[in-house]
């Protein structure tokens, strides 16, 4: 039940009206790779840091079972640096500095020991580099889950339009999927989505939830209503690394198993936002995770024996 | 198992990207009734109208079980006028012209025999007339529940929070329940108003659903995914009507219960967006209802057995 994690390992500094982070770790594959540690290991990861990205967090991923042989580590060189200032309403966020550094000219490369991992999740990156990766797989993966944003689909479209052809799953958030599809309703969104290769379909909508569309078949999960959205950053990341983790664990990709595989993720995403960073899903516990998975139960449950 | 619907009774002229209305019937408890009487008769109506309010509509109401002794015509007047105007995203709406005339000195005036009702709706309405209503009536019904809008918060506070104290369910929508507490967080919002007085809070979302709150508990029912949102006028006096609807027929004020009626108020105001004002929900048939609420059972239902 290997599972391999494509994304960015980075530093971030976040501003919320809660308070400032100060520089911490941040990064696509590093949310999903802790989300999904709770569900599977080993974690196969590809991604690439500076000689500044610290040794212990590299450590803390390995004691998760996080592998991490596809990592690069470039000498001399800084890791991925962003920074961003969430407004009021915690649904828009400005970014202050967006610093590459070694994610300019990465170039992703695939150990021999993560040949044959049967689910493959490329987080958030340059469509040239998610395609990197598929050429690569000697077998594809049963299931390939993949995630972009808008930025690519202004700069890279063309091969964001190649690399959709080639996955299973596309994860976007709302705004994304209206982009992509030139569709303002989210259901005639989905419908053309289907068309450009993917056979299921997220869209996230961050504190309102998400939906999950497969042919005619759509499938609805709530974020859960929590005291305070503390600091959003990763939350999507998160609940990509209990969805997939799900899957990867259970081993089973029918339509109905996408279902439970998104609530886990929702349940992942509700942790997250509860603090700074991966503060909260690195110390989150399988106890914890049962219980909130059964406040989502509790959450949408009702029962039904009308007319 | 009567229900009495107090709220306004009305003309409407709507304009949405997809077309203009002309003026059509509109109303707060126009709407409840329509939506309500598909599970409940008669509906005691407590309204006011003026002379020009079109007598094929009351044969209409009155042949779906509402009885109209409770309806007040004013000879010489003019009904209530409202005319506004959707933005692209169907959330915005700018009133263009706002004519209480009938409205203006409105004096509920509750029949004698709607005396006894075991369900009471306050639709909309000056919080005076809501309290003078809830005055009249000289036994109190089972369940209470009250509608309002941001405008009485504003220029009727103080009547609004004495009504508060004497109703069982509040429904606002997200905006509202946050002027209403001075909270951001709807869960912080949502214990507050619960302090206010009533034991059930409804925050109505839109096309992001409905969350139900009573003690620590929380309910959530989505909105369902739409190809089309043609016209939300009236959407959320729908919803009203399909919960006190069903809450009336199955006389069953259990939260598991108001669960269930909160998904059958979801799936009436699903029919009333599609078409404009009434049209729709004066021409959907039970087995168009049971469909659509085996839909909401289909876009929310997930099997779980993990960890």
């Amino acid at each position: 039940m290997s599972l391999t994690v494509v994304g960015t390992m980075a530093f971030d500094e976040i501003e919320t009206p809660f308070g400032k982070s100060g520089k911490i770790i941040g990064g696509s594959a590093t949310y999903i790779a802790w989300a999904a540690s709770n569900f599977v290991q080993p974690i196969n990861q590809v991604s690439v840091v500076g000689e500044d990205f610290p040794k212990a967090e590299m450590d803390a991923l390995s004691a998760k079972g996080v592998a991490l042989d596809g990592v690069q580590i470039k000498e001399g060189e800084k890791s991925f640096y962003w920074s961003g200032k969430y407004h009021m309403d915690m649904n828009t966020r400005d970014s202050l500095v967006t610093d590459l550094n070694v994610l300019a000219d990465f170039q992703p490369v695939i150990p021999e020991t993560y040949q044959g991992s049967e689910f493959l999740i490329l987080g958030n990156l340059t469509p040239q580099v998610q395609m990197s990766v598929l050429d690569q797989l000697k077998e594809r993966p049963r299931l390939i889950v993949m995630d972009t944003m808008n930025f690519w689909m202004e700069v890279a479209l063309e091969d964001l339009l190649k690399v959709l052809k080639r996955v299973d799953v596309l994860m976007v958030n709302d705004g994304e999927a209206r982009q992509l599809s030139g569709e303002y309703s989210l259901v005639k969104a989905a419908r053309k989505i289907l068309e450009m290769g993917p056979k299921y379909l997220i869209i996230k909508k961050g504190e309102h939830g998400a939906l999950l569309f497969c042919d005619n078949h759509v499938f609805f999960a709530p974020a859960m209503p929590l005291d305070e959205v503390y600091d959003p950053t990763g939350a999507g990341d998160t609940f990509a690394g209990g969805f997939i983790g799900h899957l990867a664990r259970t081993k089973d990709i029918s339509f109905e198993n996408m279902k439970t595989a998104i609530i886990v993720g929702s349940a992942m995403a509700s942790f997250c936002v509860e603090k700074f960073g991966t503060e909260r899903i690195r110390q989150v516990t399988k106890g914890e995770i049962a219980a909130r998975i059964e406040q989502f139960v509790q959450l949408v449950n009702f029962d039904i024996d009308l007319v």
